[in-house]
Parts: structure tokens; sequence; C-alpha cells
């Protein structure tokens, strides 16, 4: 299927037999690696770390070198975006990220251009190429995205936000103003993930990570439509090769059914439902990824083998499962219980793959 | 069935027939009213207020007064709990509640004890006789207690959590002790609620607010478990009358079978489920009990009516419904949307209750 040493993500992500299970971690390139943290201190600040693309490919290689993960993930931040559409982001230490002249009118949007990937993002595919170069095959290039709901909180509320008040007033009182927003980033996503694609990533994941701070009607309107949009926008095939597209929305177990009909080819589930629910309810037209608590890598490799032993025993055999934390791996976890979590996914999951090896 | 001017509300938990839906907010004795505000300097702490009968009665009726809420609900902290069991517990101003020392041994665990609520929290029910002799039967009153997993959430991290990295741990690496301490926790809400039910509250809130962090069968074991524990110690009927019990987990539309066979009679809901589909779920057992977002309220007064009117459409005919929100009222939200919102449940509610009033 591809010149790859190690497929078993891609072909899962598409639902075809595997050996094993294939594994790799949301936020893997982060603070819990110390190599992360010195390349990070190399780069002075965080953007800089985003913006340089032999520092991006450094670390986005550790985890596949140090911890041995399945799949590669282009490191970077779901706010390159609105930053590229002009919008001043600053990553204070400590503090979270903060745009200081966040959106709030119709004039604010109309005003955001949707960016030239090739040139408002080279560093991001300048960094892709290298990190092509620089895995030579060992495993696949995830390129990611956050979704246009998840990017405008942070655009409107001017950072991250606990209730979502500024974004919330905007949807009810304003609903037309937030609509052109979420059109022109869903427009700027799908640019921007075309672009990965054509500069060499194999999948792509799209974060809608506050998906599930809305009601119903309010998800399938303000979120999961333009997620639809981008999809519908997007190459999914490059190459003669499939890229399968992976939508994963925290806290969306109520709209796996939706989620899967957008035609994506994963989705992500975060760890508050069981998997062997969400394989009932849309196993038959999607992949899932996920789903173990990222908590659980505080507990001793044991725990972490035996938790890693149910969700497999969940899922049952057969294709179609990427194993993942359900969310991003926290930064105080002991680099051993990540190295053993990947470390039992492989080990335990052959069991459930009898039939891919006869 | 009681000498309440208006007892809409625990007809309503029992799932008998009303003219129309009652409604109240969570945290509706809160920061949007001017008054509330008021009363609050002159205690000059939020532990003061709590722990003033006098004043705690202000403004647990203010909204009765004020917005026209059909119950009252105590006014108090989930957090008393544990201090009552010898935590020392702060409200430093902007920054949330702090346990200095938190729990973290089973040493820790071992030293507290349950505490003796006409002792340690005869503030409270000197607040409740007030309260009810303050209402002279215009509502009922509601009593109410943090889950014990919701309170261990804060007495474990010391106060509130992004993560609860600090409780999990204790979950996967040390669950005997995180037992011993909800154990401890489910005897102590159990005794504080039955006190509370001897001083007069005619209905109690469960309020687990910390419970959908958890996965399917850590729910079960850690959350829900203490959460029955408690309902089978509860007294159910005083003074001939059934006091409801109403058990709210955010997050927890993937539980709402479980939460409904503990034998509660009310089901809380966040607004992440569409109500017609929790009903159809377990609205044969209970009465459900939400679930507008609360950042609806700072919508303009036609929006929050027309969803209102979608809430009570969903819900449809028949009995079993109190409106309310998925979580608290913010502190932003101007009054006159919350007296908009409460008078459009009084308004829209009664065309759904022909059978009843005929």
């Amino acid at each position: 299927m591809t010149d790859l040493a190690n497929d078993l993500f891609l072909r899962a992500c598409l639902r075809q037999p595997t050996e094993r299970t294939p594994v790799w971690m949301m936020r893997q390139a982060g603070r819990y690696l110390p190599e992360y943290r010195a390349t990070r201190a190399k780069a002075g600040d965080f953007l800089t770390l985003c913006k340089t693309p032999e520092l991006a490919c450094e670390v986005t290689l550790q985890p596949v070198e140090l911890v041995g993960v399945d799949a590669a993930i282009l490191f970077s931040d779901i706010l390159v975006v609105p930053e590229a559409m002009g919008m001043e982001l600053l990553f204070t230490a400590g503090e979270g990220p903060k745009f200081p002249q966040p959106i709030r009118t119709a004039a604010d949007v109309a005003r955001l251009p949707v960016p030239d990937p090739m040139v408002e993002l080279k560093y991001v595919m300048d960094a892709i190429a290298l990190i092509r170069r620089s895995l030579a095959g060992r495993v696949p290039l995830i390129g990611f995205s956050g979704s246009p709901w998840t990017l405008a909180t942070y655009a409107v509320e001017g950072g991250g936000s606990k209730n979502f008040s500024v974004i919330k007033k905007m949807l009810f009182n304003d609903p037309q103003t937030l609509h052109q927003l979420l059109d022109k980033l869903a427009d700027s996503v799908a640019v921007y993930l075309n672009a990965q694609i054509a500069s060499g990533v194999q999948a792509v994941q799209i974060f809608d990570t506050w998906g599930g701070v809305l009601t119903t009607s309010d998800y399938r309107e303000f979120s999961l439509h333009y997620m639809q949009k981008i999809l519908d926008q997007l190459t999914r095939d490059h190459d003669g090769r499939r890229v399968p597209v992976i939508l994963y929305t925290k806290g969306g177990m109520g709209w796996l059914e939706q989620i899967a009909a957008t035609g994506c080819d994963v989705v992500g589930l975060d760890w508050t439902i069981d998997i062997d629910r969400a394989k009932a309810r849309i196993g038959d037209q999607v992949a899932l990824q996920g789903n173990m608590d990222p908590c659980m890598l505080y507990a001793n490799p044991d725990r972490i083998r035996s938790e890693v032993r149910d969700i497999l025993a969940r899922f049952g055999e057969g294709c179609g499962h990427i194993f993942n934390l359900g969310h991003g791996i926290t930064p105080d976890v002991p680099v051993a219980h990540a190295r053993a979590f990947i470390q039992a996914v492989k080990e335990e999951s052959p069991a459930f793959h009898r039939q891919a090896a006869a």
C-alpha cells in the first residue's frame, strides 16, 4: 500500500486488517519529554518552536524514537491559523494563549483574510517536507488543524475560556457574524489541510476540542456543519493513496452518528464512552480512535496494561481501531509510563488480530 | 398535598399532574443579583455569609421574591461538609476555594471524622428553620449536598482542578484510600441531608459536578456507588410527605439509565443532551430537571423564550418536568434576562399541561 516500514496506522484508519493495533498519543510531542523541553528551551519561545522547521521536525520525531508510537503528528499549534489570518497571538508563560485583539464584530470578521498557506504558513509546509525526509518511511505523518468552532472560541474569547460566555453571546445574539467567522475559518482550514496534504502529511485530524460545550442543535449548526464543509473541500486521495480524515470532538458522545455521517474515515473518542458502545453505534461506517483516560498514565505500568487490555477486549477482534488517549497527554506524566502504555498496546493487541496474522 | 401556596415543584418531582411546568435555577441565589452582592458585602466574606443564618436566609429568598422561581434552594456551599470534617477551607477573592491541607494518604482519611450535622453544621439547620418560617409556604425549600466524588475532588486536589490529576493518581494507584474517603464522605452527606430534611427542606439535590470526568466504569465505582449509598440511608418520607431526591451529574448523559436505577425521583440534565432523548430513555422511571444552556441567558428575551418553547416542546405533554438551567447561572447574566426566562416558562408551559388543567 505504501513504502512505509510501518503502515499499521493508515491501514487501521481504513479498517483494513493489521497484525496488531496501532497506537499514538495526542500531544505526544510535548512537555512530558525532557528532550522536548530541551528543544523548546533552544527555541526560546513556543511560537518560535512552531515556526522553525528544524526544531518542529526535531520534536515531531522525538516520540517516534523515544516512545515508539506508530505515527508521527506534525508539531504545531491549532492557533497558527488565526495568527496567519492576521490576529496577533501571544503565548505568555503559565497563562495559555492570548489574542489581545479578539474578534467581536462583523467588521472584525470582514477584515480577516483567508490566508494563503503556502505564504503565511509556509513554515508548516517546510516542516512537513523536512519531517517526511527525516522519518524516511518509518511511520506515517499526521497533519492537523483545529475545528472552526474551536478556533473561533479562542479568536472570540481572546484565549482559553471556562464558560465560553463571550462566543455564546455572539452565537445567541448575533449568529450571522459568528457564521461568517466560522465560514472563513472553515475555508482557511480547508486550504491549510490541503496544503499539508500536498506537502506530505498522510492523514489529517481535525481537533474539535470545544464542540462538547454546545447543545445538540448548536453543535450541528456551529461546529459539525463547518467540519463537514472542510471535509467536502479536502483532498481525499493523494499520490494514489487515500488520505484518512479523523474527526475528534471532545465530549461528543451524544453525536457519534452525525459525526460518522460526515464521511470522515475515523472518529476520535474521549474516555467518557466505552469503546464497545461506540463501535456498536458507528463501527460499521468508520474506524475508531481512542480512548484511554490520559490520567491513566499516572498509574503504575501494571495498571496501565490492564486498562489497555480492557479497552482492546471491549473493541474486540477485528479491524478499525487506532489506540490513543481520549485527550492529550499531560505534561507531568513519567516518560516510563508513556513507554509502558505504547509497549502494552504492542504486546497485548496481536491476540485480537489473529485472523489478520493467519 | 402540602400547605404550600405553590407546590408545582414537588408535584412535578413525583410526576404528578401540574397546571404548568415549575422552574428554578441552579445557583439562583448568586452574584448576578445586585441584592445578593449587597448581602454578601454585608457579610464580609463568603463563608460568613454561609454561616450566618439570617444572611443565608436573606439570599435564599431573593430569587423567590425578585425573579419568581417556583422553589427556593438553601444558600450554602458544597464544601461546608469537608470543612465540618475538620478541613480548613479558604475562599480567596478571585481564586476559588482552597483546602491548604488536602487529603493525600490513608492516614489523612483516617483522621477525618464523620461530623455531627446538628453540631458542626448547626448553622445550616438554623438557616433552614429560618428560611422555612420566612418563606411561609410560598414555595418549597430544596436542600442539597455535593456528591462524595465531587467533594473528594476538592478535598484531594486542594481546590478546583482542570485535569483532576491528583485525585486520579489516587484513584488508579491507591483506590483503597480513595474508597475509604468516599465512604466517609457518603456517610457524612447522608447524615447531613437527613438533618436538612429533619430541619425542614422539602426535597434534596445531590450535585455531582465532576462525575463526568470519569470513564463509565470509574463513574459507577467511584461516583454513582456512593450516591447510591447515600440514597439508601436517606429519609425518603418526612411528616407524611415524600421528600424527592434529585441526582445531577454534569456530563452524565452516557449513564442516565444507571442514575435513574438508583431509585432517585428526579434526574438532573446538563444542556448537552436533548431532553426528548433523555425522556425516551428514562422518562418512565423518573422526572427530569433541566436543561437550558446557562449561556442562553446572555441572549435577548425573545431568543430565550424561543429556546424555552423548544425545550418544552421536546419534553412534550405530560408530567415530570422541572425546568432549570443545565448548570448554574453565571454571575454576569442581566437580571432582566433571568426574569424573562422564568416568565417564559410560566407563560409558555400551560399549553403542555392541558390535561392537568382540564
